[in-house]
């Protein structure tokens, strides 16, 4: 394959969009509203003199709000970052942090997997009193016949997707128990990530841990596994795609714990 | 190839970083002031009665700030946007436009070619007297035996990408020319980008056109083509990739007239 | 009366504070979303070296949002300010106006007197379905026994301020009808006031002007005269305070619409 | 004494304008980038179908940019506010303080004293080498025969404020040293003031305390007195007026460690 066919094999695979749109009233966990907000302040008009004429706007942003990837500093153990960092003022700064701030996620682009879980169930929407389990991410992936392997990026389905434009119904939507999250570490994947808000259920404590949302203590502190959160995974689930190239591209924003992002999943041609 | 061989093969691929990293302080156009600042109002501390802790913030931010590609409604010709709409307080809110805001454009994926005329004139970056003509770019594609197709993303090198540190100098560098512009235009790219604040030099005006950065009225309004600014070509140049897959995904901001990326270039491995 | 008599005298005046809080989630205007935000960035913590230390934040607010006084420039009639002032793109700028803005607005401290119309007709508040007219503002000034006077500072008040903490139920409120502002103008005040969101009734359109919040085009843009909403002016009515000196002072916030204000009523001790 | 005489006395005195004016690109300290910012968003433009139009915006702004009042949750001392109120999650949260918060200020009117330091030493203004000392407070204060009293807020002219516009040259201006902080406490005042950035020098460590900034360690947390800053005290200087009634209205921001403010100057015309 040359680089001609190399690039027009590219130009012809379909591509998922796995982002929500950004908009103010989009649905946002309590702790990070109002979200997301955008304002134009130089418009286009007549009077300036010249032709042409620019627009633009501000933006005024939680960096959770919309579909995101949590960076590693987002969550501590006891005071302790990922790798055993711990919290000093020289780490954790009024503007950001000097390690593990989203700067620090390379380009992601790896072997994704769809694990639909709402699918698995028969259900529109995992509901929040009945959490995703160990047993549904083996079972779906067994059904689908896609196995999980290291490196891997594993997208669960909780088919509330499909209901960001309800940002009332959407905040509850059950998410991933912290047994199923620490099998997940166990596979080694590079990250993972859910058509939810919070990828753990919210407002729910670990009977084991002792901690609200167990899955952010496990991936992110104890095993570095970056979580995406409001994933759109609609249209890969109606397509049946469970295994795709995923290509998520946060951006270098110095000391923040996480970024906005859009993902996209590259369906193979085969 | 099967799905295995496919995402080995990109697992493999050298992935070229073309964004600058995004602080308060970095170069900024002046409409653009104050370009990029976050603060983290979440922070990890003792007391909190859980052993799992958060950290979050808030950006507040120009959507033209640091490596970020144009949506078509940046720009108007007579109060007119792409493809003859006109400006109207129903496509123009004080929220963004209705109508080709950053959330229609679709995830970028295609040939990419980098057109290093730092390289070419053997200097270290065009500096504002010396804009880039059409000559540059014809000349510079010829040396390097990568000729412009329909459909590419032509990425222009000035060699300014290398003082992102110096935000008084990184202003002084020297951008497209008009007619350059016009040649690119006439190609038939899907989008165009540069290692400088806004394509075109900045504080000159067209000769033929009388306008201020022709290049925006050229390619946005009247070609429909995207530009990226302020991208990061050094590692790209140095390693003499003139020809790559280049990837690039907006965030769907609605409204909104451009949007911060990371764009990716991912070098054919042949 | 020495000056140190005139610093006593002040100083056992009582002081009535006339601002509602300011907090995220209190009851804003659609046009005005998000309102108030403030987020805490510096933060006491230990381990910085010293016994000092400072804590900081950063408000993001609308200045409509709460307690605040309207600048002339806010409104418009077709297309031209108070005064006669063409809207042109050097008056209106993206950061503001170069005429009229809140910087403008010299500090007031005048006769104030308060209508108590809720009061006046025996209700909790007036609601939207029975905005204030002149025949109120009359009535409820002769049974005060308080005559409106030339340079005035005139509060109306709805009662609606008692609810606050409740944002949906204070948007409907009733307001001032178009030709009881009309009135107030032609009373020569310097300033009005209300406790209501917008001092006009929300929804409606006048039938004389065809015009929506006719109020603010009569009195900001046909007479020059401030409004100030959102006031709270419950303590003053309780203590049937009809007249006091009003002390009122906007931030110089250049080219801005508005200002926040934290307006006081002192009341003579006669 | 009746209430109109009242009133007219007030409508008669002059008053002076205390605050600077409120722009992007005013003097800030440091830790208070970017200082204010103002975006309008909503403009008066043609095509709305209705004859009157609103302008809006947002303003972004650190609550220590312009002048400004310091609440009392501002600073700590061993991780300790004033009264001895340990930092603990409760007290100290993401969005503010629940104690001694900017809207637990009582409206200021009281006594003023100008201490004109620049005039008493015969220089423009105070500069870093040469801070301000209790005998420079105590000369000026004998010099003007203006005496301290309990409840006063004294004023301290460091000449400073002429040179706003010069947002470098600002920030080189001197402050006052600890010991006459200390000395001020010890008056037992209700608030103090200067021309300068933050009334203490910048820059310098105090002998005896040990820290930056003693004047904030003495004042807002050892004594519970108020500090103003970047206040404009040309204008009383320049009229000798050493004696006035001072009126300060901080916006009642929850849970915010200072609010921007208009101060006026009262002088008695007697």
């Amino acid at each position: 394959m040359d680089n001609g066919q190399f690039f027009d094999m590219f130009s012809h695979l379909h591509v998922y969009d796995l982002e929500q749109p950004r908009y103010a009233g989009a649905p946002i966990h309590p702790s990070h509203v109002p979200g997301f907000i955008y304002t134009l302040h130089r418009h286009h008009e007549a009077g300036t003199g010249e032709a042409r004429s620019s627009a633009s706007g501000i933006m005024y942003a939680a960096e959770h709000s919309g579909t995101h990837i949590d960076a590693l500093c987002h969550q501590a153990e006891n005071l302790t970052l990922h790798g055993g960092r711990e919290i000093t003022p020289k780490l954790q700064t009024s503007t950001g942090f000097t390690e593990l701030g989203a700067e620090t996620i390379a380009p992601i682009r790896s072997r994704g997997v769809l694990l639909d879980i709402a699918g698995y169930r028969g259900v529109d929407w995992i509901d929040g009193d009945h959490p995703i389990t160990q047993a549904d991410l083996e079972g779906a992936s067994r059904q689908q016949g896609t196995a999980i392997r290291q490196g891997d990026v594993v997208l669960v389905r909780t088919g509330n997707g499909s209901r960001w434009n309800d940002a009332k119904g959407y905040l509850k939507a059950g998410g991933v128990e912290g047994a199923a999250s620490q099998w997940l570490a166990e596979q080694q994947v590079q990250a993972v990530g859910a058509d939810n808000m919070a990828w753990d259920s919210m407002g729910t404590v670990d009977p084991t841990l002792h901690v609200s949302l167990p899955g952010h203590l496990i991936l992110l502190v104890r095993h570095g596994i970056y979580i995406i959160e409001n994933l759109f995974l609609e249209e890969l689930a109606r397509d049946q795609i469970y295994e795709f190239l995923f290509v998520c591209l946060p951006l270098k924003m110095r000391g923040a714990t996480g970024s906005p992002v859009r993902p996209i999943a590259i369906a193979p041609n085969l």
